[in-house]
């Protein structure tokens, strides 16, 4: 169970950023992101502890449908490569201190795991099925990509990891995000279909047709009692579901959860749909210029940190933000108050 | 003089770029800035080295006629707690490890210099004059300005640095930066004027009413051959023309200079009516809230980093961004090329 923030601290944790020696509210963004992290953490001196970066990798059937620029092998390449340290995230985890963990749940490939030995082996099968016709998972396939999400969470807060962030490796997972988006928000699809990694126009309108037809049989499928949890196994990639798992449990022990791009605020969605306790713990890293990623933040409240035009995946734009979460603990921790700083409060 | 950077190289660059393991463009901004850093640097490995922050204060003759919410003690007030490291400045800094310079131009107070060493002692006088009534200063100050923030880049230089931001701390200065606004690029003054540091609308509209008029002043005074000296002269702070010479020096050295905030894109914009090769170098780091920032850096062609709602000034929203900064110099440097990470190109 998650617990949401006690919001009763609020007036004590606006009165110690207040009074800091600035002229009031003019550190912006860097304050109202403060406040979330001291009720997070019910505390007035907030640190952070142990980054750890999970990057969850799968297949999805639905790329059989032609809705994604990049071709299938992309995600094995991808998650062989992230161990040799030239990736993007293997970037951004170098330059902000993040411990990186690549987990398979779901590629398509068998990897060669004595030559590979930092992608961490919980596939549960070799990609989703094609949810242009079927559901993409089972009951227990989504359990068992839960529990993966919540093992590996687990495991980074017993190292002592207070704040996290999730990314994905997974060609065509944009389809299932836009479903969410437009299911979850009631959103007109189309306003939710993108480019992904590089479709064209033709390219994104082939997407959408796909992704209507596949909604279309889905609605025609549904059970007579509709859980956010059905539309989740219907549509969902197996590194997105641990991906809800793992926010999930993440809010449980209280960590800050950095939010990526388009994929990665699609399964906050999604765990915010399970429960909605989990977006208390939710920073939202990065709006990229994926369709819809914007309106699907602001329907959800979301106020994104950077706007840098990301939109490789991986958790990027969530690690990029990592710096302006450690600009507001060091403004709140380590900026003098007025009086002691002996200058005239002047507002 | 300052050498506009080389354009040749663009194919070059833009070519490493796209061969890096991602889809083409996906990076966003970091990939423009990573290209402007290349050409400022002329290499295709680009680095940082020693980043250094050179903070200017002064006072404002202007401060007389009420146009600031902040009372005027707090220039000195905040350059001793600069030493005390409790700014918020001063917490930046550490946090990106630059090297913080406090130049003291023309503060109206008399610093024991035994007590606050920090503070480099380089003051033209107590303030500049008033600009409502006459030219802010003489052309022998802003000489004397202008070569200061010569020294100073001077200093930073030969330690090795090549990257440098700049900030300042002189209360009512962001009245000389609508004017400049105004002037400079023919916006009506009316969007350039904001509430600084929280003046309310009334305090708005006394502050449009007493820079309008400045204005109308200064047109009546206006020397048969204008010059951008001129109006430089005539309205800045001497804080401010430190960091035009400065700015302009630091191109000379081609340094990147991270820009900051409303007062440091008007010095930018000053200084690029003196030279425009100074605005290849220039790394816009943060649009604030300041009425007409935004479309202060619109007209100048600037794209800046980050949108963080910061309006403290010292040149905070200039550090804020230099991990954006850094994490575009690791991307070119450190991320495999399609080929050597063995992944089909997929773009």
């Amino acid at each position: 169970m998650i617990t949401p923030t006690d919001k009763t601290l609020i007036p004590h944790i606006q009165d110690k950023i207040d009074n800091l020696n600035k002229p009031k509210g003019s550190l912006g963004r860097l304050e109202s992101l403060a406040l979330q992290v001291c009720l997070i953490q019910q505390s007035l001196s907030p640190s952070l502890h142990h980054p750890c970066h999970i990057l969850f990798g799968a297949d999805h059937g639905i790329e059989r449908e032609g809705v994604s620029f990049s071709p299938r092998e992309v995600t094995w390449q991808q998650l062989i490569n992230y161990g040799k340290g030239g990736g993007g995230v293997n970037m951004f985890c170098r330059q902000h201190n993040f411990q990186l963990r690549v987990v398979d749940m779901g590629t398509d490939y068998d990897f060669d795991h004595d030559r590979y030995p930092h992608i961490i082996d919980r596939k549960i099968a070799y990609g989703t099925r094609n949810f242009l016709h079927e559901a993409a998972m089972s009951e227990a396939e989504l359990h068992r990509a839960f529990e993966v999400g919540v093992e590996q969470v687990d495991a980074c807060h017993s190292e002592g990891c207070n704040v996290i962030s999730f990314g994905e490796m997974g060609i065509a997972n944009t389809s299932p995000s836009s479903v969410f988006m437009h299911l979850m928000l009631d959103i007109p699809l189309d306003k939710c279909v993108g480019a992904g990694s590089g479709l064209g126009a033709e390219g994104v309108r082939h997407k959408y047709k796909v992704l209507k037809a596949a909604v279309d049989n889905y609605r025609a499928t549904l059970p007579h009692a509709l859980t956010p949890e059905y539309t989740i196994r219907y549509f969902a990639g197996f590194e997105m579901a641990a991906a809800i798992g793992a926010m999930l449990r993440a809010a449980e022990h209280r960590m800050i959860i950095l939010v990526d791009g388009f994929i990665m605020t699609a399964c906050m969605l999604c765990a915010s749909r399970l429960d909605e306790g989990v977006m208390d713990y939710a920073v939202f890293g990065h709006c990229g210029d994926e369709g819809g990623h914007q309106l699907m933040l602001q329907r959800m409240g979301a106020e994104p940190l950077l706007h840098l035009g990301l939109r490789l995946g991986e958790g990027t734009g969530a690690i990029c933000a990592y710096p302006i979460l450690q600009s507001a603990v060091g403004m709140i921790n380590e900026m003098d108050n007025f009086a002691h700083a002996e200058i005239t409060k002047y507002f």
